[in-house]
């Protein structure tokens, strides 16, 4: 991608031979995230043009570096097999990384499919390609044994690893989730793996509500049929002990207007996690005494996922617990990056189908 | 008081005996309470006029009903004996106060100053008058060794106590407090006893942020000297380590502009604490992106206290460590409740002299 | 009961009429619980006999005191409904009960079937009898919408949802409960309700452990096939990440020997919970060196339970999630109490069937 | 050192030249550790010989790599400048290290002072020098504003900070220290930092006891005049609210017998810090009925420290609020390093004065 709102091109550049640590792996597929068309759309400054797209990344080992015989956790790999690439490269150094051990907020991070090289030409650093060659001495990866479908999903259910990290979730507590997108489904998952009781998912439409049942949400509400946010509101607070409230709510959305309404459904002393604004959408008005000190709540940010989330993400894909495949509804060739970006601006239909999560194929 | 914006009337009637378990109290002094001025002014929905108003209450016990010889922590009390009245009257049998042991959340809490027997004639049952009879089945008392003027912030105290108990502070942290009224006080000696290594108080005037330094602040920002709320953020991050950032930032000032540029001067992942909005003073533009997601914030709402905040607040006013009865600026007769009310909303001076804590004095 | 090691009588008293607030139980079952037999061999210093045992009580209501109209959550109740009576009688005073917050720590509390009135004669203050009446002033119910056999087991299910409370269970960690007893299988069903990924329960005989496959234990370790602790401690590791260790190991036997044998096999910075030692089984040695500072341990004793506890349980049971009716094994008469005080002190087995759970019927 | 019990060699070799990211300097102080003995005497089996002692190390900088031109925080260096050498040299890429972000438990670190480089003969890889030579990747270093006599303490201060990061120290809270020594101090520092509002100190010698009064301990406990450990739990049971016993007890002796007496002296739901077993001292009975299960503790191990201990400690020393430098008893030379451990083995004199803290002065 050259730059805002610009083309992609694909290019042939010579494929690198992976040195002593590093590692060349072949795409299989790579997830397209909302991020990548906030990236696309000049909407995250700190990126640089242009680059190469892509941090969902599922492929095939295709040549080890010397000393490369383990993944991440002590799994051993041989080439062919299926790895996922942990695209976040972490300093391990700065204040952040060592001294809080919030790695998240590392100062100086970076990370495959956000141009970790910003003063080269676009190489194989991103996942919208044919290969990826993990170069960057942080870089770290895991095999998997699951369907590359699957697969693909782990970054994505790492953000609702995280949130739920970031809560009390206790026997018997009622979990609502705002969004019934992929970061929807994402907390979903998690809340229900964190031990929540009850959970609600409220979003549209409604055929992603129907996947959030088969994923185990015990409610739905579809904003589409239930347009009052306060009605919303009441219809949650009645599935709560003695009317209360949630215990949880995770907001999925990035609509600053899911804010407030998520608060109100929050029980005094409960939880909120913000869990969906990965980018600015502009303020919202809230008002601190009922929504802060009455609400006595504790609403907490959750900002990117750690590695620790990964390594707690896979078992869950790989016990196959959840039909987490049917999440991809789109499988596109390289050629077509544009068409999803523009798919996930307007809307929720691509080639006559509704979109859930689109993947790009680098394949040949 | 008879009314919003109503008289206060003083009135004789019959002083009642106590029984069993009861308690009649001499009142010594009531402090002025910004909660107070909110009944005054009518914002407080829940109350019910006429009713005899404060809960800040400082007295000695004029009779002892049958069985009660001793405090809430056991110190023997007799007739005569300085004694801190605990207000809240909690019902120790709803969800918040059984299940889930956060009893300042109550269903059904009342306290003394508040109406606690709104369908009778008003009695002794608030501080603004020269008895108080303790008569409520829940009520508690903590016997006290300390002058009143300083015995008398038990209770503002006790907010700020809270406060700290509802953050992480780790040694070496920098915490901020917005305002520095009686609840910003309260918030700076809570921080130093729980571990704050350096304090910056913010607020005006230029006397009260005085007595803050004699509190022990090691900064204070005068915000009629700096008048941009961004220059004050600067500020506060120059003293900090790395410049990230506070780790914690306690709101005690109940403005909602206070709010957006105290998250300002929040490290990302540090602590954000609401504990001064007690009433609705109207809602404030936030931006979820950059306040709470990007921010990881940690922010919670700190709604009255506990009793426990009552019994870690003595033993710091008993030790002198700090010179709490300077907080004291005015004390009244009974006959001028509307002219503390009146000051409290209109400004910073009464009688030539700056307002602190105004205490009425219910004696004869 | 009379006295320690002693007969139980079956007595004819009068009814009581249960006055306002009060209630009128018609037992239906009553569990048998490890502590009635450390009551029965007068190992609780503090139980007065002699008096009436039993805990773990169903009930219908046969008489509902003026007043009495909902359950403690708020369910309405009418005679004859299902109820189960919570047994702790905690003051609401105490400094454990009000200011620390820890009621399960109460002062003054004493219980149903503790002999809560230890100056009378006995009366229908515990389960094994034909009646509870349920006098104390703070005395609640819940009702419930399960088999009597299933609801019977909410009381044992709270010491469980309590060892839970206390300790971290993350997304993706590996729970090992020492123990296939009644709290073992607690702690189990716990331990899935809080989010354990992986379950391991290590007990005899090989019964309970295929019950507590029913349950959902994904792996089980018989003491009877493996005798050497050793070898159990690299069977546990052998199943968690790296082989480092299992997250949290909740202690469920009462056995002193567990102890050390389960803080081994505890990950470094892991969390091992005692929840079995509630009556003095001796000491143990251990090493404060490997167990304590060098695993870098969270040890968490867990004493008794809490109302909330009992609120979180009640879904569970609701839901028929697990087929905990059949943990109870054995439905004996009054007459029978000593045989099964007896067969709980023996061994596995009474009337040709092992022992699981053992209930008393009060009714004629 | 050469061997277990073995001879201090002081030889002359060459000074090596700092690459680029490396550091030389030259030795100003190195603190005489408890552990050093424990390397001395052959007790930490991980550790090969031979090797240079010493990670208390405090020195100027002699000499900068290229590149180096900042301390861990970003303070500006030169050569000169007095700094701290962080001795901990860990992984950053084990499970513990990255994935549970506890450095402290990493798999594969070693330090400056326990041979980093056990393959190659002793170089300047520990405090009993001249010179450290800091070649490690992952070495890190922070500039200290203090007299070395004071600044030599940080590495032990971070024991004592890390230990209170894993408690709750609550406004008003009671802490007692078990010892008296190095860690005792440190510990007792850490505390009242940490928001202790009253601290007991327990040990022996008299003089040391006196010290930790001018460190502001608020009691001390000889147990050279109380030699009966339960006349000690009952006076510190005295000095506690309601006498239930310490919220916080820390564990600074290594003596296994200190442990159950430490325990006793908790209150119910209280914590219990175990931080004096560095080395294997054998093991103790302890009752898992009174002393866990019963006691509802929480009990924690402390590992090590972690980075951000230091950056928490290094202002505190800065602040100069502790007269720290008194720590410091005797300054050896290099050729008394054996004398050095021998008076830390066999008791408390050398030279005619009382042991506190040794250092051994590399310089010529």
């Amino acid at each position: 991608m050259d730059k805002p709102f610009g083309e992609f091109k694909v290019q042939e550049i010579p494929v690198p031979e992976p040195k002593r640590g590093e590692l060349l792996v072949r795409q299989v597929m790579c997830g397209v995230c909302g991020t990548d068309v906030h990236i696309y759309q000049g909407r995250l400054p700190d990126v640089k043009y242009p680059l190469v797209l892509g941090h969902e990344i599922i492929g095939t080992i295709e040549k080890l570096g010397e000393g490369v015989n383990r993944d991440h956790t002590g799994r051993e790999v041989e080439e062919g097999d299926l790895i996922y690439v942990i695209p976040a490269l972490r300093c391990r150094r700065c204040y952040f990384c060592l001294d809080l051990r919030q790695p998240n907020l590392c100062m100086n991070g970076t990370a495959y499919g956000f141009n970790p090289y910003p003063d080269e030409p676009p190489g194989f650093y991103g996942g919208y390609g044919e290969f990826i060659y993990m170069r960057h001495p942080n870089s770290e990866f895991l095999k998997m044994d699951a369907k590359p479908e699957a697969a693909v999903f782990l970054e994505p259910l790492t953000i609702g690893i995280h949130a739920v990290s970031r809560v009390d979730i206790h026997v018997g507590d009622v979990v609502v989730v705002q969004g019934a997108g992929a970061i929807g489904l994402s907390a979903l998952i998690a809340a229900k793996e964190k031990g929540a009781f009850k959970t609600i998912v409220i979003g549209a439409p409604k055929s992603r509500l129907e996947l959030a049942k088969e994923f185990g949400a015990d409610l739905t509400i579809d904003i589409e049929e239930i347009e009052d946010p306060k009605e919303r509101v009441e219809i949650v607070k009645s599935e709560t002990r003695g009317g209360y409230g949630a215990d949880v709510v995770i907001e999925c959305t990035g609509f600053p207007s899911a804010v407030p309404e998520g608060i109100d459904m929050v029980r005094r002393g409960g939880f909120y996690a913000v869990a969906g604004h990965f980018t600015d959408a502009g303020p919202v008005m809230i008002n601190p005494y009922s929504a802060f000190t009455r609400k006595h709540i504790n609403l907490v940010g959750v900002w990117s996922s750690r590695l620790e989330d990964f390594i707690r993400g896979r078992p869950i894909i790989e016990s196959g617990r959840y039909p987490i495949e049917k999440i991809v509804s789109h499988k596109l060739p390289l050629e077509r990056c544009k068409d999803a970006m523009e798919a996930m601006i307007e809307g929720y239909r691509l080639d006559g189908k509704e979109v859930r999560k689109i993947v790009i194929q680098g394949g040949l």
